[in-house]
């Protein structure tokens, strides 16, 4: 819908197709009843304005996270500037095993590695530091396999209906288990959606002062929230404190948010991505016989789930015309 | 400024006090002063509407705090209901002390018995339970003073600063040593401020199934912000990620949330409320003489920083013509 307002009273309203990435369809279908059912004024599902909150999952649900995520590929290239101003860790793992380049040994790096790799990382500085590091890394690094940066990956249909959402009166907020600074650096341009409207998975920041007495936040190397699994509907609790009307996600770390959502009174929008088209993007679950992932594992039991509580599941193989903005 | 915008261009201003209840003077030109700087476009300080974030604390600052806060009533309240379902209770301290009504011993109250009485009565039951029992007290209790609920003991002046703010694109934020949740409760109602602009001190939540299957999240007795001191910048970047061109407070537990509003760059508003009026409220420093306090200090060493760091500390005797709805 445009809506165009002349002289305060009179709307003119010219229908247009607020979804057009998106083949018609139940997915589609679904986003557009939802939307039509909850504002429209005196029906039976109204939702007033300020409870029209809709939260979307991040990596595989508005972006791409295959092979890997994108922060950690920060991540990796953090090392290489940290092994710079301190080469004495050169020689220490897992550092060692990052800076050899060696994919296979990279990939067989286990929990405690990457642990080891997000502290070094990702705490120890200043906010307003980490901020500039993380925006120049943005504006320069690009992903292997379409030579785009990052925040290029996009899902198109995904973006529409962000968009759709807000254009209805709906409060959109990124619920990720990506971290909540990370994720912050380029939400508002990537995707519309302010730095306070990004809850994520979150470390402690310490106040103190700098050496000229000015005031200074340090990141801390404390877990205050794992926003994943349960950690999402506890952490809309934290940061928002009401009941998403929609929710969005794509993996089993966004089941709790989507049970959450579900079990609130009148109209819910629950939605997740299947990742089955191995040519435009790529293709696992392990649901519906996709293959197996370690990155964004969308099983069997969930898609189960999914058809008996009534979510929607949204194949981007026949749901989306296209899938990129880049794409002709 | 009340605008009345006309076939979409043409703008009619008439000139209106946005803050009646001031009296002209320093404080009420700071407010009006800075909103202006900011707003203009074009300005040497324009602040572009996505960045206009404001902070206030609550207790002292937008509402009365004496005798005690009013959290501390609503626990106090709800140990009569816990010993009622459980009437063992009854010989246990520091519930004994509490139920006996005996002033002078609950005055007395240690720390540790008052988190005692807080885990008791703040943790345990599902969020919506807890909400469900704090909105019903909040529609009953009377503060002993004035006879009114306690969401009218809220300061008249302090609305209108937060209704003007938010006139003016500001996103007003409630900054809060108080219970999350606790003030969700009603800050919609009281304040227009919803609750995802809520923050405050924070127990956990965890996620789980009722008996019956439904998702709930039961509050936990685990403290995840302590938002008082340091903990207010830090909950400010928790909850919010930007820093607050405007914060207001009263009392060294905004000390550092002021500190951190002021040293961002250009026009910053940072106010501090001093009661000093013991007629209309309640008169409490000790800075300038006033007599001392536990609830809500306002030390010495407060103002002079105040006073160095070009804060503007409000006299309630002198820049408020009325300080409640409620007076005539």
């Amino acid at each position: 819908m445009l809506a165009i307002v002349i002289a305060g009273h009179i709307t003119i309203a010219c229908a247009q197709d607020p979804l057009p990435s998106w083949n018609d369809g139940a997915a589609k279908s679904a986003i557009v009843d939802f939307v039509k059912k909850t504002t429209e004024t005196g029906g039976a599902n109204f939702v007033p304005p300020e409870e029209r909150i809709a939260t979307f999952d991040q990596d595989g649900t508005l972006w791409v996270e295959h092979p890997a995520y994108s922060q950690l590929m920060y991540c990796f290239y953090r090392v290489g500037a940290l092994v710079k101003a301190k080469p004495e860790l050169k020689n220490v793992e897992p550092f060692k095993t990052v800076i050899s380049g060696d994919r296979e040994a990279i990939a067989k790096l286990s929990m405690g590695d990457l642990e080891k790799i997000a502290v070094a990382t990702l705490t120890g500085m200043d906010t307003e530091q980490f901020q500039a590091e993380a925006k120049q890394w943005l504006a320069e690094a690009k992903d292997p396999r379409w030579k785009k940066p990052y925040t290029e990956l996009t899902y198109l249909p995904m973006q529409e209906a962000l968009k759709y959402l807000r254009a209805n009166g709906y409060k959109t907020y990124i619920v990720t288990g990506g971290g909540q600074d990370f994720v912050r650096v380029y939400a508002e341009q990537t995707y519309g959606v302010p730095p306070e409207q990004v809850v994520g998975s979150a470390l402690a920041s310490k106040y103190g002062y700098d050496k000229n007495g000015k005031p200074m936040l340090t990141k801390e190397p404390k877990l205050v929230l794992n926003d994943n699994d349960a950690g999402k509907p506890e952490g809309i609790h934290l940061m928002i404190g009401r009941r998403p009307h929609a929710a969005f996600g794509n993996s089993t770390g966004d089941q709790q948010m989507l049970e959450y959502t579900k079990a609130g009174d009148g109209a819910r929008l629950c939605m997740l991505v299947l990742h089955d088209d191995a040519t435009r993007e790529y293709a696992y679950g392990p649901a519906t016989g996709l293959p197996d992932t370690k990155v964004g594992m969308f099983t069997q039991a969930l898609y189960d789930e999914a058809k008996k509580d009534g979510w929607t599941v949204i194949s981007m193989k026949n749901d989306w015309k296209q899938i990129f903005a880049f794409e002709k």
